[in-house]
């Protein structure tokens, strides 16, 4: 060990030196890491482990153990087509165009009471869309109650003053601006309807595990797009809304399941006398459509 | 510095010990990110590059100067709407929900050719879908050539290949097998029209600057619900597709500029004489709605 010995003192603030600039870039790290929790937790702890969807898309990670399907054989059955001539699809083509180009998002929401039944049928309606894996991912709340629609309220526009203040940006304030948006929902006590519209990021089987919903959000989206339609259908108004940080809040309150997470909200009801909407124009077929 | 003398040979081992572990645990890491990256980019490098989207969801990030928005102010205008009585609403959406109930995810389609302005009145519907902001972040991709829709074919069925032998594992592959789905896809070549459905992550404005496509994912999923509604409403069939991994490669095939994602694609025609479906069915209305 006599080698040592010269050196000790330049060798011995050398090592000293490494160590702490290793242990610096390690303290550096986990004050990042830090500070990004603190970001996303802020004052409101649950919103970072709710939001947490513990999958889009399984794609077969092996360590999942717990994600089990049902392996139940479907048979194959006949299919009725309805039969249709080309004039009369050509006319049904037209005309359905015409009623879904006449669907406007509608801010401003009567009061005025709509029969139930055609809110179940609507509902129903969604429930024909296609899902991955036929796994229907979806749960429909309807809400009537008049205390819950202004809790709901509460937490929106309590959420979305913080949203348009701080989290979005002036930009997206300015895209907000020309549509008239702003943080006050009057349409959240007015509607007689509120439909929340949650995806289950995953299911539950009988024996209480878990079942991968694959692509839930796209299949929830696409059946909310046949909601549209058939609220459209029978002249009741809507505008689709995506409560920015709500979701958490929202499904505490209604006391859903952690494995939904909200995904749109849509008021819904008769529109108001004298409603107006931004007179917008949408695209015309060339700039949506590609023929190949 | 004599006190260190004694003691230099245990402090050196020490912290040599100390080095080794710190080092060890920064390689560990790196090895660790460099594993990550190979499972993600494989053999196929532009897998990776594309399917980085570069935003679901601005909130405000400022690092972005380049995301502008166009502030035009937008009128108000009267909102002319639709007026039915209860009954005419009852039964429109008993209907409704009657002709959205026969839809079935075809498999089989036929290759008799379908009129091009029925499919251009059924994109033109769902081109009215809400967007995020309005931004109507859509590209729908008509495929009628015969030469395009095999190279498609030909994508999806090698990279589907793969999926089912190694990415999607044995789970998911069972959950298929009982829609008796398989990577051999007929209906790409048979179907007369196959719709290519696009988001648009960001938009371009006239001075190529980005654009923020708010929601560009939801918004393109309900306007495929719209889609599917309007198909369905003229008599035709098609299979809701997500064509796992193919995006890119169909992209390029298609030409579509780098901000856009494929996200679904729909062979349309009529059903094959003697077309069979998986005899599923469909949750309930008490099992998909609640009501508050």
């Amino acid at each position: 060990m006599a080698w040592f010995s010269p050196l000790t003192p330049i060798f011995v603030a050398v090592l000293c030196v490494v160590i702490a600039v290793l242990l610096k870039g390690f303290k550096t790290e986990k004050r990042e890491k830090k500070a990004q929790t603190a970001v996303t937790s802020k004052s409101r702890p649950w919103v970072d482990e709710d939001l947490k969807d513990e999958t889009e898309l399984d794609t077969g990670d092996q360590a999942h153990e717990d994600w089990v399907t049902e392996e139940d054989d479907v048979l194959h059955i006949p299919f009725s087509p309805m039969r249709l001539t080309e004039e009369e699809m050509l006319h049904r083509s037209q005309q359905f165009f015409q009623l879904m180009n006449s669907r406007r998002s509608v801010r401003f929401i009567s009061s005025k009471p709509v029969p139930r039944e055609i809110i179940d049928n609507v509902i129903r309606t969604a429930g024909t869309a296609p899902s991955g894996a036929h796994t229907e991912p979806w749960s429909f709340v309807v809400v009537s109650d008049p205390e819950t629609k202004h809790g709901i309220r509460e937490i929106i526009e309590e959420e979305e003053e913080i949203n348009y203040r701080q989290r979005m940006g002036e930009k997206w304030v300015n895209d907000l601006k020309r549509l008239r948006t702003n943080w006050v929902k009057e349409y959240l006590d007015s509607a007689p309807y509120l439909i929340l519209i949650f995806k289950q990021v995953y299911g539950l089987i009988s024996s209480g595990q878990k079942k991968t919903h694959y692509y839930n959000e796209i299949s929830v989206a696409i059946s909310c797009g046949i909601l549209l339609a058939a609220l459209q259908n029978v002249g009741l108004v809507t505008v689709t809304t995506t409560p920015l940080n709500c979701g958490p809040r929202i499904r505490i309150l209604l006391e859903r399941p952690t494995n939904e997470k909200l995904l749109l909200l849509l008021p819904v009801g008769y529109p108001e006398e004298g409603a107006t909407v931004p007179g917008l124009s949408r695209k015309k077929l060339e700039d949506i459509m590609v023929t190949v």
